[in-house]
């Protein structure tokens, strides 16, 4: 919370007047799918919005005509109107999932960016130095690297910022990584006579399933919000303990206290790390699935990752002729659990790869090619291998 | 010129086709009074408009309000729609003292950019670089210098090059310093689908009275072409030998070859400089007050600094009591030749003065206050101290 004294203030003139808080946030049509990430604001959203304050859910048609390019090192290809209102579309019929749709005020900023005039933009880029902007990370490390950075990126920010101004935010919500850009807003806002600005909160970015990079459709470590149950509930299963505490803190309804407590347990053995990602599996696919779906969801897991290794009833089986000896990297191929030699190679040298439940190391090993056999490659896949 | 090819190549299909080119020259009306420095690029206007071509004088008032920081350390404040127009106004007064009226197209650049959308100069600005736009050389210094340059500086030479585009110029003039925002213009008329953009016609600048700045009636180093047909005569006698020869090359309506020759005969010394200087004065003076003007001009000048060291008729005369000793600094005060003992012993110590004659070089110095006394104080002030 930037500067947490003006939040405080602003929520105590509200709760002394009755009059609710403005709170903005802004998002770009560009990513029609919603997933995990997304939710961490918009619950915050929710918070507020529980509190009766007024919600404004912000689409950046305009700005995504510009093309964002925060946290990116490459400029973002602007948006074609008809990508934009399809995007806008798909986005709130999501969004109103988690927050509500009648006490949402849905806007758009080409409402008053269309109307500006090229002068008004020259008076609205007069409010800003070029030395600031360029501070901004993104900025700074492209322009380093001698990357281009088009005129009209510059522009972003104060149009961001200009819209906190047309809508008399009072507090404006986003990623960690929206900054720079949330800080513009206050200062567009008081280059236009507000004296009390707006006030940031700032969500901490979802790591994805990967445990290194935010979460997010193109690195493909993200969990959509409208994937099917079984899929949501394998991908939550399959993140670290560490990564498991994080999703908690950020995407479980549980309080804080519950939270510390399930903290505390998993660190000192009294809960299995395993139970605490089942709850927390079972709390996400319930909420977007309903309760019913999250059961079904957990038991078939458990059926294939039961704690006796159970195997899926539709293992796929393997007919080879015996002989003397099969080399394991082979096996992988012809079972289809891997796609290629070197493909075979990494499963086995990154550990995944298990034969009758004892795990294999030496890409090169050789084995018995008689009798039956169990191949087990990464969390899910299962091969029945038979030599005769 | 440059590309020198292109230009040849215009003027080859402007012949062949009989269709003059449009020769565009953007003013920013913001120095209301033209001086010499202003008529070397609208001399060489007036050369295209003599070989039939289509000379476009373009106000830049649409750029004046955001203000041009080219050669500036600071940003230049934006102006008023009233101090524009006003300024404008001016302008064209005085222009058409060196271009014909009737065969020139005066346009503002208001009339398309105050047409434009925000979303239009957004576009517009995705045609070019940060990185270089901040190779302009007054951005870079002051962006290593961590001077503030606002962002809505970046657009002017954005919308300067547009200005071609509307124009559909085919070629554009101005000063040498101007390098960077003509070839913004061909960057953006090609960016606009041009495939011939504007060949750059860039004059010389005219250096000023002290031989070092460039001349600009902020650094009161200029000839206004208003000025009293005495001070210019006058202003155009004082400049250093090598400057004189410069005003030459750029100001004169002397040929080429008549250039070489002055050249040659005052470094030679078949000519005195003294001589081709007043050749010049007279021409200058004639070309804005009238050959009458000019005559009466030159021969005042004699009379004041001729051979003989001519003193006015009209010399003021000052009477003290008789005495011992006179400082030398006091008596520059007391005569009004100074302002202050300091301006007097500034005067003195820089060599500007001479006492019957003959130099004073010790501010401290005492003189007996007796008799009649000629003071000399710069190239035009003479008093006649009386001691009796």
């Amino acid at each position: 919370v930037l500067p947490e004294e003006d939040l405080k203030k602003k929520i105590r003139h509200s709760i002394e007047t009755g009059k609710p808080l403005r709170v903005k946030a802004g998002f770009d049509p560009t990513a029609p799918d919603l997933h995990l990430g997304h939710t961490v604001l918009l619950h915050k959203l929710r918070h507020f919005q529980e509190l009766g304050h007024q919600v404004i859910f912000l689409i950046g048609d305009f700005t995504a005509m510009i093309g964002d390019p925060s946290g990116r090192s490459a400029t973002r290809p602007p948006l074609s109107k008809e990508e934009i209102l399809k995007n806008a579309k798909t986005y709130q019929d999501q969004v109103f999932k988690i927050l509500d749709k009648s006490k949402t005020e849905v806007r758009f900023n080409s409402e008053w960016m269309e109307k500006m005039s090229a002068a008004d933009l020259v008076r609205l880029s007069s409010h800003y130095t070029v030395a600031r902007i360029l501070e901004r990370d993104d900025f700074s490390k492209r322009y380093k690297a001698a990357q281009p950075i088009s005129i009209h990126e510059f522009l972003y920010p104060l149009v961001q910022g200009y819209d906190s101004v047309a809508l008399q935010a009072d507090v404006e919500l986003g990623g960690q990584d929206q900054r720079f850009n949330l800080l513009v807003g206050r200062a567009i806002q008081e280059a236009h006579g507000n004296k009390h600005p707006q006030a940031l909160v700032m969500m901490p970015l979802l790591v994805g399933l990967d445990g290194v990079q935010k979460m997010s459709k193109s690195y493909g470590n993200s969990i959509g919000i409208t994937e099917p149950p079984s899929d949501m509930f394998g991908k939550v299963m399959s993140v670290s303990d560490e990564l498991m505490l994080s999703f908690y803190e950020l995407l479980s309804s549980i309080s804080a206290e519950e939270f510390s407590r399930v903290k505390a347990d998993v660190k000192s053995g009294a809960m299995n790390p395993k139970a605490a990602k089942e709850k927390l599996a079972h709390e996400m696919v319930a909420r977007y699935h309903g309760k019913d779906a999250a059961d079904a969801a957990q038991a078939e897991f458990n059926r294939v990752h039961g704690k006796k290794g159970g195997i899926p009833d539709d293992l796929p089986v393997f007919k080879f002729s015996k002989g003397e000896k099969c080399r394991i990297d082979k096996l992988l191929v012809e079972t289809k659990t891997a796609e290629s030699n070197s493909d075979a190679r990494r499963k086995i040298e990154q550990g995944g790869v298990s034969l009758d439940g004892e795990k294999v190391t030496d890409a090169h090993a050789e084995i018995p090619a008689q009798g039956e056999r169990l191949l087990k490659v990464g969390k899910r896949h299962f091969a029945k291998v038979v030599f005769e």
